[in-house]
């Protein structure tokens, strides 16, 4: 009945980074297959659906968050990474088109964490919590051998069957964003060039000031519960949607692989703020690979009919960047000036 | 907006160990207030219990597992690891007296760790699923520092207020037990015992023969699936129930101060295994306190009327270790002499 404990197992030896994130998940979760009749979606989409009541499905998400990888105590204050943690799941549920209303938080943190600390943490959750009027359910508490792990498990709940999935945009849809991107981005490497000179210099006070917005957007980030209610207000149903948290560039071919479709994105119509823009020129990088290929902006990005055209404008805070194209197309970046650039995702987050 | 960042702040520094877990969680969690009509039951027992439907209720619980704390694998193979890691949710999911449907499984794991040796880990996974017909339906998979992480949530249904809490224990009540207790502390000494042998002499090989019970206990224990059938079939309503995760005594005073009662538990009536009470021998433990204050047994501790006795006792695998009393009376350990002992909870897991 035990398998051999002890034993040295002479085994293939692949190494994670070989495969990446995506085809790593594909490997080890491929041979599943839900059987239940509650089950609606598995693995593969923002938040999997589970069938509650006739009227009623919820979705669910969860996220891994591990200090040295995910977020470095040292610039990011514990208020908002208790913040940060949770609304990197919401912006999953509000990618669902649903309407978050409970989660667990489990945390493993060796001893350099006082109680003070954790209770700092959970100030930025409990405010997370508050404006987004989700009750913290469960959870763990447990001991690591080094650093803080963050497990945040957040469900939504949305009307039968209107839950948003990422495999449903057809060929002639409009391809629309919310905020503006690239801002994370920027605002981590903000940081790391300060911690980089706070390290060295020991005493000397970081530069920030200027860098409000794109700081904000790292360190603080929003999920969008607006987009999700002002879309409501205009009737307007999302084809397909997904929340934007490994840059725009991966998120738009999750969909396009999805739906069986291919995409045209007009490079000027990506919509980026003032100071990534300005930030970007002081890195010398162009701001909309930022856009395409930074991750953690944690906006939205969907598809709507091109019969919601008129109505989608009217939308604040919603560029139409583009549109679906039949698969043939290809995935399609197109300049200003005409030139065609093929879309290639590098995955953002996660295994290296 | 943002709050100070590189400031290094003066603040109290209360250590974790001063509080140890139950009163860190209570600490972290007692200014969150459940808001949603939805949310039946928050923090503070097996599983969390939210409203699917007027004849349905969802139980959801999450346990975070970190390498070097909860498990060790030079002698945990990575399939039983996978499989434990999943009973350890499913077993919480029972105690409410629900039915797991769907889990979540996020893993974090350093580059040590090849693509092989995580399917060795689904595959326990998988296995687990398929015994107990859950549905594997999201995670998150990312690199980690150090070591492997493992987090899971289950989710699970139970008819309309049918789910079994902790606090519902009356003074009258019989306590119950399932199958034997202490028998995977005990199997965590020999393993103990094995790896010291193991890491000073190298090539020894180690002496398993004759601890295959323990050892199983230990390294792939079975969530209770067929104890709630079982009392399923025999129209017995448990009036509370825990899984014994943290040993036996801890389990019962988290029944008794939540049901705001005392409790009287006869020493010759907790189960042990023959080879439980053998290997603690070998020990010089006593198996009692093995049984008391061990943990990881995934058993099920439960109260039931006791207008239900002839009832439960015709159910296999089940025994009546004492009743509930009078707040007033205390938690009484009775011994065959008649000797009383007050119960003391020794957390096991966790914060330490």
């Amino acid at each position: 009945m035990l398998f051999c404990i002890f034993a040295k197992k002479s085994m293939a030896q692949t190494a994670l980074a070989e495969l990446g994130e995506f085809k790593l998940i594909e490997r080890l979760t491929n041979s599943f297959s839900c059987k239940n009749e509650s089950t609606i979606l598995g693995v593969g989409d923002d938040c999997a659906i589970v069938s509650a009541s006739p009227d009623k499905d919820f979705v669910i998400t969860t996220d891994l968050l591990v200090e040295g990888i995910h977020f470095d105590l040292m610039y990011c204050p514990l208020k908002h990474l208790g913040y940060k943690a949770v609304m990197v799941n919401l912006s999953d549920v509000y990618a669902m088109n649903a309407k978050p209303k409970q989660i667990t938080v489990s945390i493993a943190v060796s001893a350099k964490f006082s109680v003070e600390a954790l209770e700092q943490l959970y100030e930025g959750i409990a405010l997370a919590c508050e404006n987004h009027s989700v009750d913290l359910i469960g959870g763990d508490t447990t001991s690591s051998v080094t650093g803080m792990t963050i497990s945040i498990t957040a469900i939504g709940e949305v009307a039968k069957n209107k839950a948003v999935k990422r495999s449903t945009a057809k060929s002639t849809d409009l391809i629309c964003v919310s905020g503006d991107l690239g801002g994370a981005y920027l605002g981590l490497q903000i940081l790391e060039r300060e911690k980089l000179v706070f390290t060295k210099t020991g005493t000397k006070s970081p530069k920030l000031d200027g860098y409000d917005y794109i700081l904000e957007k790292q360190l603080k980030p929003e999920a969008r519960k607006d987009i999700i209610e002002r879309l409501a207000k205009y009737n307007i149903h999302p084809t397909a949607m997904i929340d934007i948290s490994d840059g725009l560039s991966s998120e738009l071919m999750h969909i396009c692989k999805q739906s069986n479709t291919g995409c045209k994105v007009y490079t000027d119509k990506i919509p980026v703020n003032e100071q990534t823009a300005k930030v970007a020129n002081e890195f010398s990088i162009d701001p909309i690979t930022c856009a395409l290929n930074g991750g953690e902006d944690y906006e939205l990005l969907f598809t709507v009919d091109i019969n919601d055209f008129h109505k989608i404008s009217m939308v604040s805070d919603v560029c139409i960047i583009g549109n679906i194209a039949p698969q043939a197309e290809g995935y399609m970046l197109i300049t200003p000036q005409g030139s065609k650039i093929e879309l290639t995702a590098q995955g953002w987050n996660g295994i290296k």
